[in-house]
């Protein structure tokens, strides 16, 4: 087999064979195929496509690319879930103690990378104490006692990918459906999911800007899971705003529990409850969405889902009293009112520029050696469709910094008014199963 | 500036500013455009192509990427005539002098390279003491006083082409209209060309298979020269079957001297012909077709183009004698009879695998350091379109070696048959000039 033929194959249309994509991922990830390569044959693969068939032995050639996690030691099925990302998104932090508190049993890793804010693990450990750095067993030991951990990812998982997406990355080879389904999709799988439910955002502040491309994305990443028998259900939600009010780390965490209570923003309510609705249905513990939806209204309602969390903070060392007492949390030295320079309704809060405006406050790494400062970000006081006066208060930034001019200035820029209320959007597009 | 905006760029089908494609180019060159973007950029061309602008700023860029030909000092227009490659292509060998013959000046650098049989300058080394290694002052001083002189290619000419062709030799980029178009132009534009006529062949055997492929590389490479002011034609020409009757070296030094004196195979003939029409009117001698071509038969019934061809192989060392006496040039120890094993009409000859005959018998090199058997190669007896009885004669082998029966069998292999008579194909198809 040679390199230079398969990418020809690919760049005239004609259908990979499994040998010849696993040919591909491991001559890539063993040096033996070169980086000059591997970008013309991603290029190739950018505009022709991939065949259901040909995506899922990409996957599961990164799969096998390196360790994957055994989790048979935890009882029950583990359902996995995943975001594509967004700003504001704290899905995971939420769900995630819900469907165990009905049962679902979650295992989950987390990578911390780079962003507006941190990520989960960044955001769990703006709680004292708290702690991502668990052994593999105290992991799986943790899951069976109390029924949820997530730690920090570790282990060489698919090694192809990484290499692989650093390439992309400078190659303008990121934007692929195919490339971009089984990069997750290869993840998931490696980090010992039976099941996975997938958050595909879609909007102004997603990577998949129409509903189009976020329906391809979620159907190919679904195909991926059948044919690989990890049953996958992608749920199509919202990002043309940040989800829910608060972007940042620990006023994110009191935003968490402000849901698990069974209060909050209605975004955030509504897309938790649509992507625990299907966990704890492809975990088994429900036959139906009425069922399902009842009885995690329970859990919220009952105080089972808070007090699940608590658990979760506490089996990991964190200071389950923050949990109690919101005010413990870390709290910024300055807090700045924004105010409406004109009336009129908010038609768009531009998520990216107010991740950018959470970042610039210090809530995320620009570079891997940042140091996140947990008390900083900022919460929004008015959503899309809301109402606004001239001086009334559209967000409040936390720092600790000493300027926060510009963080103003990217906030203002953020937002975009209209005179006549703007039509709602949905919050859950639509469910993709097979 | 970043490669990545310009891939991503050209891979979203946006146009490439002049300054941006330098970029590349000279990036490239330079080693500060790392190979894995440049092959990502060649497959984003392929898929998407050039603008005519876009194409003549590659080729400008690669033309000054190195060194170039000055030909000042050669009086008169100097047209360079470029083949995109064949089988039993020996028209340089035919215009050159004939041209020269009424006064165009021909300054010809030529490369070896690898192929079936030798390139322009290996057959005219098939006739002994002819030298190609004259220096840059006695090439100039031969074109004045001769009209006339062929070297090989020394100087870091198009350094940028090399590098990109290497390139996209391993990642399946060779094929695309654009970057062979600039290929081409640039360096005939860095040998010194005042204006190019190019032979671009159409057909089973030739690189653009099919007629509306020919034309779309055709008339690029009319707009290249359009755009850098060099006056470039191109004849679209017939590569169906081998060109003449001879494919190898000396063989072909002896078809080449028969066309001289007026006879020789029709194919040919028409097309030396097409082609020296263009580059004696592009070179100022005559003004109209008629002309040209009334001119240049003169010249090849007076016997002043086999003067000029003698005259010429004679001021670069060459022994005059054996164009003269063409039973002087190399001779084959064996010449070994093909006899057809059916009657009817020959259909086609695969021109590629007459090649490859011809190369197995020693004719060609397979790696640069293998030598050329002059003396060995194919003479065809019949040609398409012919009628053949079993048992005739359809080529002769010519070798030294031990072995020839896989030239044997490749040559029974590309002639195919049929019972009727086959439509005659044209010689040339179409002349595309601005």
């Amino acid at each position: 087999m040679r390199m230079v033929d398969l990418i020809q194959k690919k760049r005239d249309g004609k259908l990979l064979a499994k040998e010849e994509i696993e040919y591909v991922v491991n001559g890539y990830k063993n040096d033996t195929i070169p980086d000059y390569q591997m970008s013309s044959f991603l290029m190739a693969v950018y505009f022709k496509g991939m065949t259901k068939e040909e995506v899922s032995y990409l996957t599961d050639a990164m799969v096998n690319s390196g360790e994957t996690v055994d989790l048979s030691g935890i009882k029950g099925i583990k359902v996995d879930k995943h975001s594509t990302g967004g700003v504001g998104d704290k899905i995971s932090l939420i769900v995630a103690p819900l469907v165990a508190s009905v049962g679902v049993p979650v295992a989950k890793m987390s990578g911390r990378g780079l962003g507006h804010t941190g990520g989960t693990i960044d955001k769990l450990e703006a709680v004292e104490g708290f702690s991502v750095e668990l052994s593999g067993k105290q992991f799986i030991d943790n899951v069976n006692k109390h029924g949820i951990s997530i730690i920090g990812q570790s282990g060489d998982l698919v090694p192809a990918d990484k290499k692989i997406y650093a390439l992309r990355d400078v190659t303008a080879t990121v934007d692929s459906i195919p490339l971009i389904a089984s990069s997750i999709m290869s993840k998931k799988i490696a980090m010992g999911a039976d099941a996975i439910v997938l958050d595909v955002k879609t909007g102004a502040g997603a990577f998949m800007k129409t509903l189009d491309r976020a329906k391809d994305l979620a159907s190919t990443m679904v195909e991926i899971g059948s044919h690989l028998n990890r049953n996958t259900i992608a749920v199509i939600t919202d990002m043309n705003q940040p989800l829910g009010y608060e972007v940042g780390n620990a006023n994110e965490i009191k935003e968490v529990i402000e849901v698990l209570k069974g209060k909050g923003s209605e975004d955030l309510i509504e897309i938790s409850m649509a992507i625990a609705v299907q966990m704890s249905i492809l975990g088994g513990i429900y036959q139906t969405q009425e069922e399902a939806r009842a009885g995690l209204n329970e859990a919220i309602e009952s105080g089972k889902a808070l007090e699940k969390f608590k658990e979760f903070v506490s089996s990991q060392n964190g200071n389950a009293d923050q949990i109690d007492s919101i005010d413990l949390l870390p709290q910024a030295q300055h807090h700045v009112e924004v105010k409406s320079k004109q009336s009129g309704y908010v038609k768009d809060i531009d998520a990216e520029a107010i991740g950018v405006a959470a970042l610039l406050l210090g809530a995320g790494r620009q570079t891997k050696e940042d140091k996140i400062d947990y008390a900083a970000g900022v919460s929004l006081k008015k959503k899309a469709g809301d109402e606004v006066a001239e001086g009334e208060v559209i967000a409040i930034l936390h720092f600790n910094k000493d300027d926060h001019q510009q963080a103003m200035d990217t906030l203002y820029d953020a937002f975009s008014y209209s005179n006549e209320k703007p039509e709602k959007r949905p919050f859950v597009y639509e469910i993709i199963s097979k």
